[in-house]
């Protein structure tokens, strides 16, 4: 539940861009970490000194991409955005880690916020983690709460030197980026389609009240992959139709791809959650049906037994003049008529297929 | 349930621009207080008598800041309305506090009217007041139906100077007071959140009636919320891309960051919404659940009985011959199998999951 | 159900332009009567021969309101269409009676069709009346089905001179109208409100079906008054933003204020809605619990004394050796077994709150 | 069923613009008839040999109306077509009568299909007929799938010379044979809401299964009517708004009418298909309700019985000492006791209102 | 499952354009053959080594149509993308087999992609296969994961050359299999029609849990046909209204008359989809009937019998003095009673219609 909103009331009154972090710290020791390339050289380090370091970090005409991780340390932050000229309601946003997905355009840099979902083995809990992106003309800067090795492959293509990275811009980094968190959705939405499928096998086998939740966890958890998805798609297409400077036309194609992953990704949120409803649906059908069939053999069994009841009744009677009760095959043609209707009326119930 | 349509019929018939104030007095007296404000200096003071004082309040250029507190005594608010040339209508929406909230422009000034939100403690009811804004050349008017403190951080923030309170104009102030309302929803909606999680909790423990009923009222609450966040957002969103030389570019940003934050409100009150959905349809289930659970142990309980009743019916029979009762272990044996009978079918049911 | 569709089959084939009155007859005498005002004179008297009058009714440089009670009479209807030119369709609408609220702009004149409505006391049935207004240059004509009293606010205003009402024009006249309408579909939807109160405090009372059946009926009364207050706000808006010389800019704003209205009508009936499915899901849920009580209840006493008359059948059997038969205290002991199972069962049931 | 999809499969493969016809054969003789009309001739005739006639038919400058009654003679139909310069789609399309209403501009002239509806009577069944209409120059083209009455009136009105029928163009043709189809939809809904009461009425009185099948067959057709007149509303709106020379100014009032009156429809439609809803939950609460009140009094009946039964069972015991059986008015004693348990039993669920 | 998410995280990481096949290979030997034709002649061949024949492919005025079957070997899709100047995320999502249908223009060609759909006889199961399209200057390139006989009827009319399709451009030629795609969903569509209706007969004659789960597999099957034909029918739209120099006037009309056959595909889909929940309604309905009236005619055979054996409890009483038990024609008295009482209480329930 804290995932709705996520004491934003810490921040109530307080003045338009104060910095407080809200949200959970992840990490103990905030990281800036520096990759900095061109088509020629590559060169990694970690900052130490915004103040001091900031005019190479800004100036350098390779691209610089600053990655930071952890966002407790609220002064180096400050110290980073004054060096970048950042919009103090742009670090707000940074901080408060319960932003809704969104690119915003400030003339020299745009400004990215969206979600990186991650999901626990054999749960269908999703945890999200914020991550903000900078795109200036030289430079990107990525915010991440915590250490996530979900960048790696990026950094990896940067270090080989294979394929295009290198050849491009600071937006084509922005472009990877993103394609590597969109591609991480599709990893999670595999394993949460894999969790459904396994509910849906419970549900037929063992319809416990238990299975219910865990579908209801899921339908949940996926309005909440809903709800991350769907912005990010309308951030990615306003950065792919923009018409600035800071993302070039032959970037836009590649922005254009991801934004029709971020549809896949829609289209399989809307199957699963189609999927989860008909699950809920069997759930309550094969409840229902297990009643109705407990109630109408025991209630068979009942209806049986009263009418045979009712003649050992009776012949249980004292009347004086009963001539049935002194003839000698009395007894035996009794049981013999009992039987005869109890089992003329289980045959007249199973022809009708009331069982 | 007043809330829907505040006895507007008051008013059927009365020509427009008729000062009439509409919905409960909740003020004994009204206050219009000033504070009057630039880089420089701050100047706090109560206004005594509107006429005399108009010329003052309207034409000095720092910016005035006007709130009235109490909407009772049309007659000052008519002064106050000829002194800065409101339109009549205007006076009348201030008055009739059922407003949907809205952005009107009337080129000298707009005028803007939204919900303040409170939440009883423990409750799940949540109350409204009215608030009506004028954004003029140098002045902001804030009407407010009764003495809230939502506003005071702003004064403090103009009387400390610090931030760009005092550096900016009528507009960044206008900003102010949207913003520290927008805030108030998150703290509002939050208790609400908390209520609800209650609400699921008690709802798994003791499905009463009574739970049912509160579960409908949040229900309804939110949708009041959403009634009144969603033409906010309309407001706000109109306000921040007017192109009128009321609201300065620089304030623009700003008031993009409160949509965004009505926009997290709106997502907060969906899923609220959602939740409510799933604990309704919890309430349902484990009330369904409850029952089939008693009928079912119930009915086995008389299905196991009924063909036991049946044999010792038999053998209370009247018959002259029936060989079983001469019998010296004709009783013990009739105990035996009736209590064959009984085990055999319950560890039957049991088997079958039935219990 | 003659809502839906007021015989139209009636005019089926007949040309475009035919003038039959579809709808019921709701008076005897049709009556036109004129009111004839400008800033200084106001002049009220009937129509006896419209052709004669017609030059002065048109050409007169005065505000001519010229109000119609009844639409059975063709003819007279026929010659006021042809004295102020209006096109045979705008006629032919006039009369029939069914017509869906719309603005339609004929150049020379604008025509605006809409249902006023009117509630029964102590009914939740809405009756609706349709009335058309033709806007002209120095003119004004209303058509009503019946002689109602809901314009004579207007009318009073008019006579005493007071507000902006003689000093404007036609327009403000039919702005004048559409607010009296809209003020009266307040007021209905307030009795309709107070139904839905009562009626919601009579399903946790006593849930008939009958209560049931008036739930129903005030749900498609909503519907109707959503669908008639629907297209209304609609015309109006687009009458506020028309740039026709026969709407002028000052009148605008007043309309813009009725369209607020429209939208607050709106808002009503939607939560006016939401509470009606509110109650029917009370409705459903009180019914269903009642039931599952009764069962319960039912199912619990046989439960108990299922075993019991089995214990008693025990002892009537007829076993020639039965030791516990001969016991002295045989009888009081079967006694003391029996109350203590009995008693041990509803002990049982109580604690896991089966009822 | 087939109306969904009317084997269309027959045509897979096919080049486009092979004429095969689509849909039942419903008349035994293709009949094409002429009326050629201005404002001071009619001439009526039929069309024996197209290749023939071309010239004449085309070029004369009077309006020439050309009805073809019947499908399945394709011959002729390409000839017909080859004479106008029909577009072989256009052909191709009047020939698939599971077209979805349409209007299509090529230029030279507009193609317009869209169903006429029929309805059984007492039925809930209706029944379609395509139309296509092309409208030319100085000619209208109208095909139908068999030889229907219902465009009689329009020829009457052209033979009459009565109203604007025979002073204005082709395209007031067009008006009045939409007008027609308009009216005629009317009818059908009169009939069908008529069928709908009915069911109503039945529901309440024996709720069977045979009239939820009815309900849901009427369901289903609204479905259709609404399915086919959405379409012909965007065409007659798409028709009315066209700045082609094809359409006059003066007829565009017209289509407008046409247009509202398509709306008129749909309102009636959707309040049908909500009546038709509410009919359905009648069923089901009334067929619950009737349960219900079953079950409630034979669990009642079996409740009062069970207890009484345990106590004959009690008396019925062979204990040798049971002072009771001694008494004098033992017997009589018992049955007041029973009575009175089963009177009281009785009260006591009446005071609760169980039944 | 599968079709939701093909294992897309094969791909996680791997740098954009990366050719990689996902889905299923479906085809041993992948197929590259061409058709060439103008008016005047047609030329078949198989293309053995791309990169020598590529200047024939290319550069030849005629129309060149290139079919891929078969997307398992990457290499040779890459010379063929090198040949013709493809982009490589163009190649990507020819390979990536789970593409949602678009149609995105490189300026020197158009690529579209669209699922083709099959359907096993008997079976409610819809498999799709994905089919891109590559439209260039003087060339149509197919890309197919299997040997489909589909495109067979188009290969057949170039042959013979009736029709337009020599006479035409690629542009033509890329409509006739987008004809033939889209008739192909009619194919099926029917195919699906007939399951449905069959599913609705056994729903009415044995309403079993297995026909439950054949209606849930029908209806995510017409999810998946909607999901695959709108944004088809968006493709093709967009296909047609395209102002490009590849889409040639005369071949818009054509595709303007797929557009309209993609409707009426999602018309049929619409009412599939109604009709399947009607039949999930009508299957819930039956079940609860079926159940409703065996439960009320069980618990009217208990209700009957249980005051009978009360009778026959009260005269097993030991009591002394009970004189009933001494007269004569006791024993058929009470036989006459317990009948009486028997056939009253089921004629009373049968005029009560309980059964």
């Amino acid at each position: 539940m804290a995932r709705a909103l996520m004491n934003r009331s810490k921040k109530a009154g307080l003045p338009p861009g104060t910095l407080v972090h809200i949200g959970q710290k992840k990490l103990d020791v905030q990281r800036i970490s520096v990759v900095d390339y061109d088509e020629s050289t590559v060169d990694e380090y970690e900052v130490e000194d915004i103040q001091r370091q900031c005019v190479t970090l800004k100036e350098k005409p390779t691209v610089t991409w600053i990655n930071v991780d952890g966002l407790h340390e609220t002064e180096k932050l400050k110290a980073l955005g004054d060096c970048f000229g950042l919009h103090p309601l742009v670090l707000e946003d940074i901080l408060n880690t319960d932003q809704r997905p969104k690119m915003e355009d400030y003339g020299d840099y745009l400004y990215l916020v969206f979600k990186m979902i991650h999901c626990k083995a054999e749960s269908s809990v999703v945890l999200q983690e914020q991550i903000s992106l900078i795109l200036g003309d030289t430079f990107v800067i990525s915010f991440q709460e915590q250490e996530e090795k979900v960048f790696e492959p990026v950094r990896e293509r940067i270090r080989s030197g294979k394929g295009l990275m290198r050849k491009m811009g600071p937006d084509y980094l922005v472009y990877a980026l993103l394609d590597v968190t969109v591609d991480n959705y599709f990893s999670v939405l595999e394993k949460l389609g894999e969790n459904i499928e396994v509910l849906a096998d419970r549900v037929l086998k063992i319809p416990e009240p238990k299975t219910l939740g865990e579908i209801q966890i899921s339908k949940r958890e996926m309005l909440f992959v809903h709800r991350w998805i769907w912005p990010l798609r309308e951030a990615i297409s306003a950065l792919s139709k923009r018409d600035s400077k800071l993302v070039k036309e032959s970037t836009g194609i590649y922005l254009r791809d991801v934004y029709d992953h971020t549809l896949q990704i829609m289209d399989a949120v809307d199957l699963y959650r189609e999927m989860l409803s008909e699950t809920l649906d069997l759930y309550v059908s094969t409840v229902s049906n297990k009643l109705n069939q407990v109630m109408t053999v025991l209630t068979i069994i009942a209806t049986i037994f009263i009418p045979l009841t009712f003649l050992a009744g009776v012949y249980g009677m004292n009347f004086k003049y009963m001539p049935e009760l002194e003839w000698r095959g009395g007894y035996p043609l009794i049981w013999a008529v009992m039987i005869g209707v109890g089992v003329s009326m289980l045959i007249a119930f199973k022809r009708k297929k009331w069982f």
